[in-house]
């Protein structure tokens, strides 16, 4: 009777965290084509909606504290709360870079702009969102080989990330109007990098989760990021 | 008798968390001075020690799961333990800043520098390594009125990033020599306003742990970053 209720807990637990992933996907989604169509009214709405997150954020948090106080959850149980505990974390914060995002936006306005930057920052954040996808699935399926999977192919994140520095440093250098632009898209860039590290964490819950072990699947080696 | 061992564990706890804090906070010092340096060594050592932090980390959430599980503790006891879960991770990632700092400072070698603009950035990061002593004693003394000054404080953090941020833009405008170094600036100055959002993230653990709410001390309004 017990276990059959704190099974269902759980799985309440799952559902809301479900919920909130794809509530920061959609704002990650938005942010983003707000940039690049310079739709400020876009933005402001990501910033607006950002409050419904940080609302889902406490309820699980409160959820999560209540069912450990009153069920008292061991091994496994525990884990798999600890982990939504930690995970809501990250899902909130890659919320708030969507808003800084939102934020680039509303500054950038009127500014020459480089449209094959925006097209790279673009497919740089389709990437970042399938990973946001892939990591929600990952999670309620306790899938830890597809979790390192995603973890790894973070790399093309960073692949990114480097392509645009390149770009928009030449564009700077090439034309001091570009400037203003160039800064935002290396700021943009560079959120979506870090929503990529983000999923990377959830990864690595899901993986102690299954094995117990906090592992950092920060795969991205010295000799790399010395671009 | 239990209630001892629980409140011995619990001291073992906090010793612990606040050594990994001044450890991330000697990271940050390290990150910074090789960054205005130029020195590519001392640059090495915090990339090289950030294992060290990383392991702090997975020990602590190793004695906290086992604290839970063990003792089963309640209300105020059981948030002091979460409250460490969670703020350990802020911790973690402001040392994962420092070497981003410290992969810049090893990228920028080289390059025409701004020294008006180094100099701004060494006071940023003395203001930010403040607040990261200042949230430690806060921590340890359960002090959530400090700790809301604190997150007031980061205020001033965000001042140091714009003024940071028009200053590299112009220069970069005016001297197309100074793109590489001006973008690496905006990055480094982007860190160190990270850092300064996790000090307030382990300001709002601290209330949390006095109040059981979870408050968003963020005080950025949006009006102020539309900078």
């Amino acid at each position: 009777m017990l276990r059959s209720q704190f099974e269902e807990d759980l799985k309440k637990l799952h559902t809301k965290f479900d919920k909130m992933g794809q509530d920061v996907n959609i704002a990650i989604n938005k942010s983003v084509k707000g940039f690049i169509d310079h739709d400020k009214s876009l933005a402001k709405e990501v910033i607006e909606e950002d409050e419904k997150i940080n609302f889902q954020e406490q309820d699980l948090e409160k959820k999560c504290f209540e069912m450990i106080a009153l069920q008292q959850p061991v091994t496994l149980d525990l884990r798999n709360i600890v982990t939504i505990m930690k995970a809501s974390s990250d899902l909130e914060r890659m919320g708030d870079h969507a808003v800084s995002i939102a934020k680039s936006t509303i500054r950038v306005k009127g500014n020459k702009r480089v449209l094959e930057i925006e097209e790279e920052i673009s497919e740089m954040a389709t990437h970042v969102m399938t990973m946001v996808s892939e990591v929600l699935v990952a999670y309620v399926s306790t899938d830890s080989q597809k979790a390192i999977e995603i973890a790894l192919s973070d790399k093309t994140t960073n692949k990114y990330f480097k392509s645009i520095y390149r770009h928009s440093i030449q564009a700077m250098k090439d034309s001091p109007d570009t400037v203003v632009v160039g800064a935002d898209y290396l700021q943009v860039a560079g959120f979506l990098e870090r929503i990529g590290d983000y999923v990377t964490n959830i990864c690595e819950w899901i993986v102690y989760l299954t094995t117990g072990k906090i592992e950092e699947l920060d795969l991205k080696n010295f000799e790399e990021n010395d671009f």
